[in-house]
């Protein structure tokens, strides 16, 4: 018989139990669900006798846009070989089979949200049969599971962004980190502010998102039950800002003149604040998600230091030489800025050390749980990036590392461990555009999935793992993903790579 | 004005000129010429109007399969855009325009061989114009550029493999070293021992490469001015010869009794090499290239020196407890079974430790070129693939470590200096398949194909060829080609990613 494997987004679980019932085997599924129950009896599925309904206690019922959407896309993998193969038909029974989907709350026409439920049960319906047993019962380790594209170091086609948002539905990832502008490159097309793409961006018609397209990304995301973040930073990584908007960047000065280059956004004149707030109001209408990241790292402060307006708008302030005071006013005016808008902010680590009011990613290597500590001591929210940085390759950036990371082990109360939301795998773009995004974020990334989804006891080997992972990898060429390979070997149906 | 770069296999020359003449900027020709006369004029190309034709001193004339051929692929190349686009028919005008093509054999019909000549002019014909002038003058610094490809530790699907032809062609690649057999697996149908993809291949049907695939192979190739080399690696690395070949590994012994584990090929039966001779019959019949490559690596001696049989060979032969001397006597029969076909035996470099008569490919890290000192002083001819090994990732295998490569840059003779053939980029297939072998070849192998096409003292500086591989990178992408970039920036045209 077919080997089939089944995983996906909150309604892949749902596979799991036809993995049980029909065709399949339990082996590929990926990441773990958090219970299972298993019998050793197989049934043959009929897609002719196959069907999906809502259970009778779940908070969503018929009509619900992200079940509905769900159902759909899942009888298509479940019977993947419907339309052409005939062993399926040739082995399914004609007893009709109904899976019933419970979710307990109904976030059907809504935005995914932080707070939204992910947890499921899935009961199979057998009309053959008097008993009924609820087979699996689901729910996420963390609430934040992302993965951060960066489409400024290169321009990732729209195409390319679906497809990994569907890669990602597969490993149950809910965030998609958008990294939309930095220095390369500003390709996020503001109706406010038009110059910072047309000027900023590659290229002012081919290498931008227009809103359009922006909303494509997000409605597809919604249906895959995947938020989108986005990402603005500043003030440092703005380069690509200062071509469309004058005045916006801190002119660098040398031997009393200016020199010609720009560094950070020049945080001293209060032009600086109104644009900003006219952008991040754009943003936070086009972006219906709660969470603004607002950037705030590598902040170089040596431009600031060569400016006298900068150096004297310091001494106003009482600031004296500490660059970190202005970087702080700088960052509480742009977190009262989102605030005001309802946003929450995240901000990467370096904002911490100075500014202890908002979500925290940490990134730097090192001992990155000390920072995870630090920051839920300070009763702060915090997301975990470090372990994560698959934009790296090599042989000592295998899929093992990825998964042998434990977000949680730090001393520190129950408290302090709830404050930690999850992950993030990030794909830096320095050296990854579409041609190789893919078989770089694949299947590595689904490690820090099963990481931030399953139970920790349950999945802490590595070697007891490899064999699901491998069989999980299968399914996702079978899906069209085109994940690469962990070890020699194959896959029922490889890639065919054209 | 639209750009557009222009560079291929042998006959890709021909846009070099056409880059002079028309709307093409010469940066993205790669790898580079040896002689290119540019003037500053600038013509824009007529499709309508535009026509290859036959030098009359070329000795290939009309008709000639592999030209006409070449004629056709590069006149679409050339003219991408020309269904759909007006820009070009816009800007084009109407005087006619030749490129005369003249080479210096007619190999137009045979297969490419070790010394098919790669020297061509390319001349254009202005008829508005009365002056002519030879405007490219190629021919290459190497004679042996190859890629190795692995289809053993992976399958690669064909269509993959001809993909890789077509992209090799661009960087002037024109040996396919196929090293189609290996431990993991056995895709090669013999016909003769049908058994041995049956029940060697990862698949009997689907993991295989039948011998109308192969031939498939081959006649592509040849369109495209590419050799196939075959490799049939042994005595070692052939762990899976043993499952569709009873008696012809070697039994382990462990505590006096077979531990049902298998060695390396027996060297000490008479029915191993009968079974040697008819394997390599049929492959030599099937793979028309003059070369066959042996392998001979990585011979692990424990077995044999477990097994009493071997032993008690030894003690007959007299080689004592000298296994390199039965590993000899092993390869010696071989070479001896290739020669009688009328092949030319290539080896890894192993073998060149204990049998030197035969062509050697260096592959071991460290000091290749003293290796290349020492088998090119035995007066043998020598391939090199250690600086080339680009199975291997991350930040330190750039192209610019590939390209930084010196093959002649040995003490030895003029004559020793003509014994070094060329080189080849290997791709080992361990973490290697379909879902990413092209970015990771592309456009890093085209590194490599420059070393050993051009000049060297034209091509020594890294930072001068950076902007010229980057242009031709977009090239490859704008032909299909899946190539990774090599850092920030963007193409024209993105690859899609789907």
């Amino acid at each position: 018989t077919k080997r089939r494997r089944n995983t996906g987004p909150n309604f892949n679980l749902l596979l799991l139990i036809i993995s049980q019932l029909g065709l399949h085997t339990v082996e590929g599924v990926w990441p773990l669900p958090q219970a299972l129950a298993s019998s050793a009896e197989r049934y043959s599925l009929n897609p002719q006798a196959f069907d999906f309904a809502y259970g009778k206690r779940s908070a969503a019922q018929q009509g619900c846009s992200v079940l509905d959407a769900a159902f759909k896309r899942y009888f298509t993998l479940i019977f993947q070989d419907y339309t052409s193969a005939n062993d399926v038909l040739q082995l399914s029974e004609d007893k009709p089979f109904t899976v019933e989907v419970s979710v307990d709350h109904d976030d059907c026409e809504s935005y995914p949200k932080e707070d939204s439920s992910e947890k499921c049960e899935f009961e199979p319906i057998y009309l053959w049969q008097s008993t009924t047993n609820k087979e699996i019962d689901d729910f996420p380790r963390f609430q934040f599971r992302g993965i951060l594209l960066d489409t400024s170091r290169h321009y990732l086609p729209v195409q390319a962004i679906l497809k990994t948002l569907d890669a990602m539905a597969y490993s149950k990832f809910n965030v998609l980190h958008w990294h939309i502008v930095d220095d390369p490159s500003f390709p996020y097309q503001s109706y406010t502010f038009p110059d910072l793409s047309s000027k900023g961006a590659f290229h002012p018609v081919t290498h931008i998102y227009t809103q359009s397209e922006v909303r494509r990304v997000i409605s597809f995301a919604r249906l895959w039950g995947i938020r989108v973040l986005p990402e603005f930073d500043s003030p440092g990584h703005t380069k690509s800002w200062g071509k469309g908007q004058s005045n916006l960047l801190t002119p660098c000065y040398r031997g009393g003149t200016p020199s010609g280059t720009f560094g950070p956004i020049n945080p001293v004149l209060p032009s600086t604040y109104q644009f900003m707030e006219r952008l991040f109001k754009e943003v936070s209408s086009l972006f219906p998600d709660s969470y603004i990241h607002l950037g705030g790292d590598e902040v170089d402060f040596s431009c600031w230091r060569s400016n006298p307006t900068v150096r004297s708008f310091m001494q106003k302030m009482r600031f004296g030489v500490d660059f970190t005071k202005l970087q702080a006013f700088y960052m509480e005016n742009i977190v009262n800025i989102t605030s005001a808008l309802n946003k929450t902010s995240v901000v990467w680590q370096d904002v911490f050390d100075y500014h202890k009011r908002v979500m925290v990613e940490v990134w730097r290597e090192g001992c990155y749980l000390c920072e995870v500590r630090k920051v839920t001591k300070a009763g702060l929210r915090v997301i975990l990036a470090s372990p994560w940085y698959l934009d790296q390759a090599g042989p000592k950036h295998n899929w093992a590392r990825y998964y042998s990371v434990w977000p949680l082990a730090f001393k520190g109360s129950e408290e302090q461990k709830k404050l930690v939301i999850g992950g993030e795998v990030c794909m830096w773009g320095e050296y990854v555009d579409a041609t190789n995004l893919a078989p770089r974020l694949w299947p590595r990334a689904s490690a820090a999935a099963e990481r931030l989804w399953s139970d920790e006891k349950q999945t802490s080997s590595v070697a007891k793992a490899f064999p699901r992972l491998q069989d999980f990898r299968c399914m996702l060429l079978r899906r069209g993903i085109q994940a690469e390979p962990l070890t020699i070997g194959h896959c029922q149906h490889e890639y065919l790579g054209v």
